[in-house]
């Protein structure tokens, strides 16, 4: 039984009201390695161009699990079975979906730790499993797509999964863009089960291309806009040149675990030792979006003018000049950037290259996969969206779409 | 000076405020021409799918004319000039774009009356100038675009207009289809002139992809949605069994101006003769939704059997039968729905047509003409949409998608 | 069974998506008597001040089943049972709680029939039931309170019913006046049944304290808005006039149901009489809002010049001048308007009572009746509102406040 | 001329889009002491209760902004005569106007620095002056109320100031209590100005009940919720024993500019020395609510039990139990609550005055002060919101309602 019934509501700014309906729901969220989320924003450094998008990884988690209980009350009112141990245990298993995220989410992953977050989660994982005396088992089988009713792993994660519907959603409604709105009532209830596949009614193949459509907005508009690729890439070289003076054995001064990450690489290898990772997870679940940024604020002191200067930029938000294109940038172009800098900053020359680069976007991470969406038509058959629609160019959509841009400093 | 101050500002829940910023609007709103807007809905008989659109075309001009202002705002701010007197009269013309709009907006347009809205709009416009004293004068030349500063005519009437922004945001707003939302404020923000045209700053970008598949969606899902198209045309074929009735001298009872148009043809040339066109408008400005539904509820026992079946059809949303899809129907699949309808209803062999028939729908109504969007490159050159987006496909937007259906009764 | 998938969820724009979750819900809302609440505004004439203000009856009862079941959710979830059937049955009391509405609901309520609309609406309930064969006898039981359990009656009908909860929130919407929004989410959710009457745990105090003067807002920004005010007496006066012109043998043309009301009187014993009754009902399911509005607009050539002045008034939005004020206005006042307006309008000096006179609003209709609102503590104590909240003062919220009016025309 | 235009559009979910109108105003915002409100919650610890709730008083700062140049604006139109330079000195006011707010800002006012932050304020104001080259001059006279149109100080603060117009409707939006949604628009659109004193036209007498109910509304089930007083006041002792540590040479490890101010008291008089004042001021300008996260993550390991104890709690969301109510707790309550402390913890014995004390809240703060509200009648009398508001209570208002409550640990 939930202990009381004050905590089993929580208020969230975009769907109203959260019921926390499960036991097993409740004690994740208690329990500290989630409340920890609380401390890591959804879109790392975007509140820096949307000054509105400081909201986190927690609120972006329980937003998931209020979706997949709507899906899950849709899906058994068109007769699909799920036992409320599955109810439960899929719940779970989206709560704990980005439970291996570490400081600054996806803009230090692999900067920080060497490793994506699925994996550390993955360990972090089995940790609260043990925790909670094996609670965990069937959302962690959901969770890895073994567990016999796939459509369920589909509502986790997939092209239609709720964790997408949630942040699309979720990140429109704090970066203020609102028309990246999905649809995601609409779509929810549209979702159906055949063959065991999530599919979806015909009837909501507009609100799909709108997803589609809106994904895309959000990515140029936000994910991917300019000035926040600029504030990403300029945190990646802070930490960057912090982990080579770490291993130059002059690890400047910062909170304790993050001291660890400064020089030690994390492997998939380390993980798969259970005391490494137990040493490894315990230091990772202590620190967070505020250790950078009091990093950050300590390192414009210290005396590596790169460091220094680094930090400095991104503290007092004077973050790289950036141009963003289409097509490469050439050598001459960078080097033209280059040659400026070091005219303007002769005591840097040797490292330039933390402040003049170039590199390329893409929107591969949310790039449409092999497995796409169906689309149940009244007849019964499962039609391809992209066949389905006559918007979509199925061409168009598989292309990755890629960019290139050039960041230097004046 | 406009009279007090208790009436300059109105209430609207899309936008919150609007300010009535001109004598020359204030004038116009109150004019019982504009009033009669208030009781023609702007979606016509949309309500019987989505309950919330009962907006107004009254709502949707005072819409479009705080747009209008927010983006003259937007272009004197970027140092194009716009004179007061200018400002007025663009103003007064966006309040003006739909007066011409008789009962049910577009769904009886031809068919109460055999002219554009547009043509009985300029009617109107003319006699009202002449009751303002020649007020409307630089409004109507606006309107017209024959008014010097083309950007001016663009904004009330062009493939970016206020118009469309506010109907799209309007519309979404009120049938609670929300992924429909268009970036209004973000358009606007980003609207320049260049060589007198409209054009949207390079930065505007997506949010003009993301309005241009908005409107497709709005479309497909409430514009043409097939409950919509099956409603639409139920009301043109009983005012269609009207008018043949008052040919053949058997007009059934209605509201008296609504007689008028049973038993009469409004063509161009009737209205190009003032005295005449005199009487056409003043007839006209007399009816508005409430008759053709009063006279639908009277007529369902009148005697003849095809306007009372379609009377209490629409009366009780007992509507057609529909089926749209991407191809024609064969003349078999009509003849055997009108088999069908024959056995069931043998004494209405004769007008079987009005039960069962074919017909398409397109988005012609809202087709990207020739005069594409341009894009305001940082370097000054201008491209056009279809070139500058990398999603959208300049052939795909070109086509004219239609589909087809068939309407049939049980 | 439910017919079709298609059919079960509707678009609200307040809500997001309203499911039809019964079968007898389902019937009910496909029934003519129902689909005419689509053509019943639920704020009568309130559009003519706030232009978004257009939402209908049909909405309306729509939200508030949507809010009710809501409601037995959570109840349910506190352990209260409550079975299908009852579930069922009290969906179809709210949603048939407002059926005996006539046109401009309360606006016309005593002027076009003589009795209030909850007699009306019983009639039509008895009718109605008549045809779906017994299907509403719980549903009709738990509307008059006669249900074992009451609180079933009181989500339905109380000082805390989701009557309220929905229009406040509604009206709110539509008429922009977002200040006057009502948590009904966190009040429902805060709802709980002691010894069969439903209250509210004691956390949900402050929203009630704030649902208590939102409330008030709306009744004197909106509902008793001096210029809702002046048009609902104006629509009041024009009915009055019609129906004297009736009993003097000379009603003026309109919609012939319409003509039924002007020339008979309605009462409750009538309405006792079941063939009276039933002819008297089949007349009143035939009226809305559009026949009043055509027969104004139709009555403004009438050879009398009350009526026709009157229907001019109305027709053209020239409505009386107003004054609203705390204390009543003494005869000279309303005497020198009087003597103003012969003297203008000396043919209508007979008649002057139709158009200068005073009156006087108050909300009583909202007013605290001796059922007020108990408040259950933590300990399980049953406080009364008024004195579980600090705020609240019990003598001004038991005092009936009243405004008075001086309507005139120049 | 502000730079480009690409910098003057900040995007708000709250408002939708907010221009830098001033270069004074764009110069303000880059400056590191401004952009370091990024980093400040306007809540505090709020998130812990409300997780949407990571707004920062940077958010806060441009959203006052936003008002304050609507309200000027209505005051323009209103024939009041406002000069650029005084909007833009208001502008740069209200931007400033919680510039001296500290890390958590008023959790911790007075724990970590002594003063209020009104005091840091004014030193962190003239400091930004003079690096400014006395731009800011008219701003602070503004600001001080010794410029001489008064309503401009009243703009940025008074019971009506845009300050509290903004985080109330800030405050509800994001924190989801959007029952408490003050309706800012409709009081700034009634604002005016009578002998220099800014007042409201009697229309927005509604608004105005509603403003204060609505703010009654957020204190009790948002700012001084019975949770957040208990985050907030484990907070404080926490910071509180980390001093006392200081105090006794054992400083706790923590980012340095942290160190400063748990080791050194900051009055008023150190503040008013220039040189104190500078060094304390750049120490200040340093921290935020990152340097005090970080710490408490650090202090779970440190050997003095207090200090590691509180810090656990805070970091795993372990908070106090609190009991709020309105009467005083006992001593023999407090007792009671102790001893099972002791009980469960001997150790602690000497230092239970941390872990279980009693202590009160109450709405001061935001309480109504002598200066009241005055309403603008048509007649031109000014009457003060007690008088002229039937509803509101004088007596009832004027009360500073205090509740009591009592913190343990258990």
């Amino acid at each position: 039984m939930l202990p009381t019934n004050k905590k089993k509501i929580v208020n969230d700014p975009v769907y109203g009201f959260i019921n926390i309906s499960y036991p097993l729901a409740f004690d994740i969220i208690e329990h500290p390695y989630f409340q920890r989320l609380r401390h890591i924003k959804q879109l790392g450094l975007t509140y820096l161009v949307y000054p509105g998008a400081n909201h986190t990884r927690f609120q972006h988690a329980l937003g998931a699990m209020y979706l997949i209980e709507l899906a899950i009350d849709v899906l058994r009112a068109k007769g699909h079975h799920i036992s409320t141990e599955e109810a439960e245990a899929t719940s779970a298993a989206i709560l704990l979906h980005d439970i291996g995220h570490g400081p600054f989410s996806h803009s230090l992953e692999h900067s920080l730790v060497q490793v994506d977050h699925e994996v550390i989660g993955k360990s972090i994982m089995r940790d609260l499993n043990r925790q909670l005396d094996g609670r965990l088992e069937m959302a962690m089988q959901i969770f890895d797509g073994i567990y016999p009713k796939k459509f369920l792993h589909q509502l986790v994660s997939s092209q239609l999964d709720v964790d997408r519907l949630d942040y699309l959603r979720r990140d429109s409604f704090f970066t203020g863009v609102t028309e990246g709105t999905v649809g995601s009532d609409r779509i929810i209830k549209m979702l159906n089960v055949v063959d065991d596949n999530l599919v979806v009614d015909v009837k909501g193949i507009y609100s799909i291309e709108n997803f589609i459509i809106a994904r895309r907005l959000m990515y140029w508009q936000v994910y991917l806009h300019k000035t926040v690729v600029s504030a990403e890439k300029l945190l990646i070289q802070l930490i960057k040149r912090a982990r080579e003076l770490s291993t130059q054995g002059q690890q400047p001064l910062c909170p304790s675990p993050l001291s660890y990450f400064l020089s030690n690489a994390v492997t998939k290898s380390n993980l798969s030792d259970t005391d490494s990772a137990s040493h490894i997870i315990s230091q990772f679940l202590s620190i967070d979006d505020a250790d950078i940024m009091v990093a950050a604020k300590q390192w414009q002191v210290h005396p590596d003018k790169v460091l220094s200067t680094l930090a400095k930029m991104i503290t007092s938000r004077k973050l790289f000049k950036v141009e963003l294109r289409n097509n490469e940038f050439s050598e001459q172009e960078e080097e033209q950037q280059r040659d400026l800098f070091i005219k303007m900053h002769p005591e840097l020359k040797k490292y330039s290259h933390y402040f003049v680069f170039t590199g390329s976007v893409s929107n591969k991470a949310y790039q449409l996969s092999e497995e796409s969406i169906s689309i149940l038509h009244n007849n019964g058959s499962l039609v391809d969206i992209t066949s389905a629609s006559e918007m979509i160019n199925a061409q168009t959509l598989s292309k990755e779409i890629t960019k290139y841009f050039l960041c230097y400093t004046k």
